[in-house]
């Protein structure tokens, strides 16, 4: 599906020569067969229609989208847009009917057909252009307005962020419009009953793991206590070691939570939004003793049109606070180790792309002891 | 890590060229990106231990690997053995005991490490050599016996009788034994409560679908019922559409399954195990008004060395009367159709390869009335 749907999207985007096309592919595959897998799957899930209505069902989502687009319609009136990643088209039929001249809805899976039906259903298929192709194959164009809703998990999981970039960089003009404009992540410790079901149901494969061994000892005649080991590392990262998409209660956050970046949309570089490395983040009243995980999650503003504040401003927020979004919270559980955590909970925060799945991400933060003069405390969790 | 263990693989297994190397990309990964995703999501189950562990816990698959050969002593003594795909090393280990000579463990996955784990660990290191490479890229050798547990759901998915087909004709000296010897596949008309239950399923994805639509557009002023027919479509491929796994009770089997196809390992060649083409069943006895599901599985034998038939023959079947395996059943639900089905239950089966994906398969069957001239009723699911 990969391969045709780059041909179809040369076809149907751009008018370049093959040898183009294929630096494209080379720019979104990357140079290895890993990549194209990780591509394959990442796209797989945005072609179907129940991924996309899960979206559309998301109430928040669609009321801070919805009312940064139409009330705001003095942003949209007589100009050009470009939607990235434009999915069913819902955020191209409200930008058309706030009054755009032309919306290009650029969509990369299949997706994209449904776009088009959807368009002329609602009557826009004068004003919404649907381009089923990548943004990066998008042949020159300039417009007034990026719309985007780019966020993953954690919000930078997909790495889309990138593409939104891409398209100002080439397409936007000067004092154009992105909406959103801003986006913040934060951090903040978290009481939580899952690490303690975790650890437990960490035992209890292991003691499944050791009714093996005896089974296969006395049934088969083969020793396999050499797995042992790699069969924990095995069950600990996926127990353990992997973030988890949580709807967390407001009494479960310990502290205010640390800001780790914040990303305006109108300077932010490629290379800014590929990793954040060494984010400090310090919770003074929160002894790390009574910490069960550290928990993430975002927001985005619409507040700012390039050139002056939105009559209108509106945000989306994934706190805990804010009630349900399909995003919902990412959870890092703290395992109890040997030697025991220090007791504080100040650190620093690095999330960096996993190098054979950029969309994915390795988070790493080093515990300090501020008492100590000790190595800071290193944990590891993979954003998958 | 597919590239990379490609290249692992030619470094530990061939002193081809390069230009070899990527021949046997070629013929197994296919000319597209999609069935490098296809081949990457193949195999990194089967790196899991917990998958491993999976298998080597299903007792009726560890008996008759077991006894087959620890059994049939007098087909290892002395000889040297090839295990095509022999994941944590299990046969290999047991081929070694039987008496093997010399033991070739070929293992694409990074499962090869562990199984040179378990090899040293049961005292097998100077009989077993494990190859952590794809068979086809192994350099010459020969060997007298070729032992593999190749099978997948339904027997072919996954399509790896193709690597045991190449290693047979490959490296297997004239008169060499294969264990197991012949694989049957069956089909039979089933009654299973999973129908209604998914019929229900369905009619319950569409109500909600029905309140998704009223409130796209009471809440966003979007009119989105132009998904609904690709809606429904998707919803009916993921409940009706696709082979499910079952653990059949005898009781649900209505007639004595027909056998679909025969493989002889001996002497099936490839064109043969790409497909089966209009295989014919009958069951007389059973209106197809009484059918719920048609459901299939396989059996193989352990029977005949290449030259004579085995002292102690092995059988391991999947079939709803012979207890748990990790297989199962495949279960294809018959769907009530407008125009009604023929009210006879005969018709004839293939089973063909994805086009982009070679190790899934899509089965068809033609169901004919053998009252009318009518044309015969056709019915598609995946096995994926």
């Amino acid at each position: 599906m990969m391969t045709t749907g780059l041909e179809a999207a040369a076809a149907a985007c751009s008018s370049k020569v093959k040898e183009e096309k294929n630096e494209v592919a080379a720019l979104m595959l990357g140079s290895e067969g890993a990549k194209a897998a990780d591509y394959a799957n990442y796209f797989s899930s945005y072609a179907y229609l129940y991924h996309q209505k899960q979206m559309l069902s998301d109430g928040a989502r669609m009321r801070a989208y919805r009312d940064a687009v139409l009330k705001n319609r003095e942003v949209f009136e007589n100009r050009v847009v470009l939607d990235v990643g434009a999915g069913s088209g819902i955020l191209s039929i409200w930008a058309a009917r706030a009054g755009a001249r032309k919306v290009y809805a650029v969509e990369f899976t299949s997706m994209a057909e449904h776009a088009r039906e959807l368009v002329e259903a609602n009557g826009f298929g004068h004003i919404v252009e649907v381009k089923h192709c990548a943004v990066e194959e998008l042949d020159d164009i300039s417009v007034d307005v990026i719309i985007s809703e780019w966020m993953g998990y954690f919000l930078l999981r997909e790495s889309m962020l990138d593409s939104v970039i891409y398209a100002r960089d080439r397409f936007l003009r000067r004092g154009g419009a992105i909406f959103p404009n801003r986006a913040t992540l934060y951090w903040a410790p978290v009481a939580s009953e899952d690490r303690d079901a975790r650890l437990q149901d960490k035992v209890d494969a292991m003691a499944d793991f050791e009714a093996f061994l005896g089974e296969m000892k006395e049934e088969h005649g083969v020793d396999v206590s050499a797995l042992e080991v790699a069969y924990e590392a095995e069950q600990t990262h996926y127990y353990l070691k992997q973030a988890q998409w949580a709807e967390l209660r407001d009494d479960q956050v310990l502290a205010e939570a640390a800001v780790l970046a914040t990303f305006d949309l109108y300077v932010v570089t490629l290379t800014e939004s590929r990793a954040i490395v060494d984010a400090p983040f310090d919770f003074p009243t929160v002894p790390l003793e009574t910490v069960d995980a550290f928990a993430g999650w975002f927001d985005v503003d619409f507040d700012f049109d390039g050139r002056r504040p939105l009559k209108n401003p509106q945000k989306l927020s994934t706190a805990p606070d804010q009630g349900y979004t399909h995003w919902g919270q990412q959870l890092f559980l703290l395992v109890p180790p040997s030697p025991p955590l220090p007791s504080s909970t100040a650190g620093t925060l690095s999330m960096t792309r996993q190098r054979d799945a950029v969309r994915l991400y390795n988070i790493d933060i080093r515990l300090r002891d501020v008492h100590t003069v000790d190595e800071p405390h290193t944990l590891r969790w993979e954003l998958s």
